[in-house]
């Protein structure tokens, strides 16, 4: 089963959407028959790569949001974090855009370490307060989860994978998604927000049933038609 | 998904993009699924059924084209032509009105034959220096592909299936098409000329995504609404 996950790096219902989506995978039976990627997505293209001032400024500033409504944002936010494990330090948050961030992604998923990215430079920019726009940043980074100095180097010093961040970002387009987390099973159910563990885990479950219907067993050599046995249904007993 | 293709027999580019389909649909993988419809098209529908000429004296004299340009757009197409493994010889082109062609076709479509037909006459046309409007050739033409000499006489020696060409014309024209090939996609999208197959894989994508969107997985008893979980968007987060 095929689960893509559109997210950005800056987006903190994405990390506590991960966590939840995690708590329901872990608890699916068939979670080693399920492939999970992650997707990139950007929230505000438009940021320059290093924005010279705090969250609080940022979302005031360009978002016009009030000091206290901003207070009782990340309070809410920092409780359901708290919930999931996760120890929010919004007034550490470097800003900045994300693409870069999503090149390097790009680069771990290429070598089968997308899932380690994205933990460790989600919980960088929320938990750490570390400027995850910053190449040397992302090189020590890139390293402790198991990528090369030099392959990080020559990833962000040129533009490797923006194809692969802009082609993330059309498909989220097609799909008609304009907000992360977004994870979409099969390209067939999607499932919007950071949802409770117990909602993807009802969802990983009717897929599945759908992607595995139960095989009829039917007499053999008995035509499809014939596949039918004796039975009562609406309309009455056959 | 239905899938209209306008082409003229005498279209160079109509062949190279009928490869560069087939290799998007060869790719894509809800391909079972879609259904081609040929459709006819004229790009010149005032030729005499044999012109006394070569396509070099046709271009020059009807188009006003030069000697050099036409060498120019002959080494063009028939690189590209090549690049789709086609192997274009222009010098053996027989110069003539496809009307009489496009009634074939026609009859090859009602008989579940209409793939086979557009391809063996296109190649016909520009690979084998045949007479697409010659009885004779289409009788030896059509029995290659699976008609029979009686259905192909029947139809050319009246006229059979005209009034199905001039209605594809003029559906053409209702459409806007001026030029071919053009592909229409469930009379939604439209793909001018002989795009790259990359371009026609991610329209076949869109627009099946488009007649099969997600279903949005919601908890129980919230109303459409709602059906959002605790996301970002681009005038932040929720």
């Amino acid at each position: 089963m095929q689960i893509e996950i559109w997210s950005d790096v800056k987006c903190p219902w994405c990390f506590v959407g991960k966590r939840r989506f995690e708590t329901a995978l872990a608890g699916f039976e068939h979670r080693d028959q399920v492939t999970v990627t992650w997707k990139s997505f950007q929230l505000d293209p438009d940021l320059p790569d290093h924005y010279d001032g705090t969250e609080q400024q940022y979302l005031a500033e360009r978002k016009g949001i009030s000091e206290d409504r901003i207070r009782e944002m990340w309070d809410s936010l920092s409780a359901s974090a708290a919930g999931e494990g996760l120890n929010f330090r919004f007034e550490d948050v470097v800003v900045g855009n994300s693409f870069t961030a999503h090149r390097f992604l790009h680069l771990a998923k290429s070598q089968g370490l997308g899932d380690a990215a994205k933990e460790a430079i989600l919980s960088a920019h929320f938990e750490q307060g570390k400027d995850t726009s910053d190449t040397d940043f992302l090189v020590e980074l890139g390293q402790k989860i198991g990528l090369t100095e030099q392959d990080v180097r020559a990833t962000l010093d040129t533009d490797r994978f923006a194809d692969d961040v802009h082609h993330d970002i059309a498909e989220a387009r097609a799909l008609g998604i304009s907000g992360v987390p977004f994870f979409v099973i099969d390209r067939k159910y999607g499932i919007s927000g950071a949802q409770p563990a117990d909602l993807f885990a009802e969802a990983l479950t009717t897929a599945w049933q759908e992607a595995n219907p139960l095989t009829l067993v039917s007499p053999a050599g008995s035509a499809a038609a014939s596949a039918d046995g004796e039975a009562c249904g609406p309309e009455g007993c056959n």
